[in-house]
């Protein structure tokens, strides 16, 4: 429940990110929430199912000390499911089978109606002295640990259930300060017209980031204007769009505002 | 136009990815095309438009030793493309415009229709001693630079752009050994009963990878087995899954092969 804007990275592990069959809509689903609930994402990165690959970019991420790191992915029962080992490994503890850890598998076993065999025993290995995050979803359970000063946390790749266990365990932990956007749709001038009023712009107003996405529709350009803050009311970034939209309008551009 | 299996790293630049505004289908586009290409992808970053981020990535990428790092995003007029800033902070050169970028650059505008201003004149400073990529589509060039025995080519963000230009000046690179898939569909099996059988035909063939992607489907499980392989023929790919369909098929399951 800070005030303080949490900075964080995301770690997505799998194969199938890295040979193009899945998109990672993991990271844009997890990006989102975090940013509309006050935090900053600072990196995302994509490994596959290697020990060390993953091991490494824990340790990476870990060094350049955001509050938190979620990584997705590799937590099922099958062999290349090496997320926890490889979480171990990064934080230099054992896996271990807790009271927490047996309870949550055994819940959701019970809840699917499957048995607690030797091959989903796996999921109930968890890194020494991590909390456990139960699943409500699916079998693995999440966990999380902290870690030189890092919130370090383990969820799975099946979207459903990485995002009930972001929603139950993880969103009130970002709550900083608000984030407000808006768009602005810019036609019949370009990228390059537009680049001064944007200086401008920033120098004017700090707190609001504007980005250009530009377009050709018909062989017109047509831009959006995508301006986002932290920090900031809604009324300060009408103020901001409407000085914008006089600014382009004057230039003898279209502009409207579309969000 | 070697035989070797080319090792490449994926940096995407840009806030939106990392606001969730936009889903990252630039990696996997490149991932998908790459891996079919027979190289192999083995990471793929995502910063924002930072310059020491975006350096930074590069820097550490570089230190990993792929054949290639392929950046997208932050090749545009405006204020917050800072990719070939970042590129030659990271190599170390001074960024210039040479006669290629120059021409490159004019031809582009041309073909658009547009001045060749002082704010379109960014587009052309490259990193020195960096080979001109033409953008076939946009305005912006790309540029391909060696270092340290790495190939670092930087694409634009805008997905029609960034695709044709590695389709005429990228693609040919990969050229190594034919990558082969196929896809069998699970029913009425749990991924951990499924498990032991999978832990046996990775070591009866370990030139196949085999993914498992769960779900529920009504309640009952699905899941669907992705078996793909480099330096693997068709027919032996072939031999493999009809190995995993009568495994499988013993166990009570009921198995399909859906590509």
């Amino acid at each position: 429940m800070t005030q303080s804007l949490k900075i964080v990275e995301i770690i997505n592990i799998g194969e199938e990110l890295l040979i193009g069959r899945i998109v990672n809509t993991n990271a844009s689903w997890l990006a989102k929430k975090i940013t509309a609930l006050g935090g900053r994402v600072r990196r995302i990165t994509i490994v596959g199912d290697d020990l060390n690959e993953i091991a490494s970019a824990i340790i990476e991420a870990v060094n350049r000390k955001p509050d938190i790191i979620i990584t997705t992915g590799g937590l099922g029962p099958t062999f290349d499911d090496k997320t926890m080992e490889a979480l171990a490994k990064a934080i230099g503890k054992p896996l271990k089978i807790t009271s927490e850890s047996l309870a949550a598998l055994k819940k959701a076993c019970k809840r699917r109606g499957v048995p607690l065999d030797e091959k989903r025993m796996k999921m109930a290995y968890i890194p020494e002295g991590g909390e456990v995050l139960p699943n409500p979803v699916g079998l693995a359970p999440g966990v999380m640990v902290n870690y030189e000063g890092v919130t370090i946390v383990a969820l799975p790749g099946v979207p459903d259930e990485m995002k009930s266990m972001f929603e139950r365990s993880l969103a009130s932990r970002f709550l900083g300060r608000g984030f407000v956007e808006a768009e602005l749709l810019v036609e019949d001038i370009y990228e390059a017209d537009l680049s001064p009023i944007l200086d401008k712009i920033i120098k004017l107003f700090p707190k609001v980031y504007v980005k250009s996405h530009p377009q050709m529709r018909c062989g017109k350009p047509v831009i959006t204007l995508h301006l986002y803050g932290r920090d900031v009311t809604s009324l300060e970034l009408d103020k901001v769009c409407e000085e914008v939209m006089n600014m382009i309008s004057s230039l003898g551009g279209k502009i409207s505002r579309v969000k």
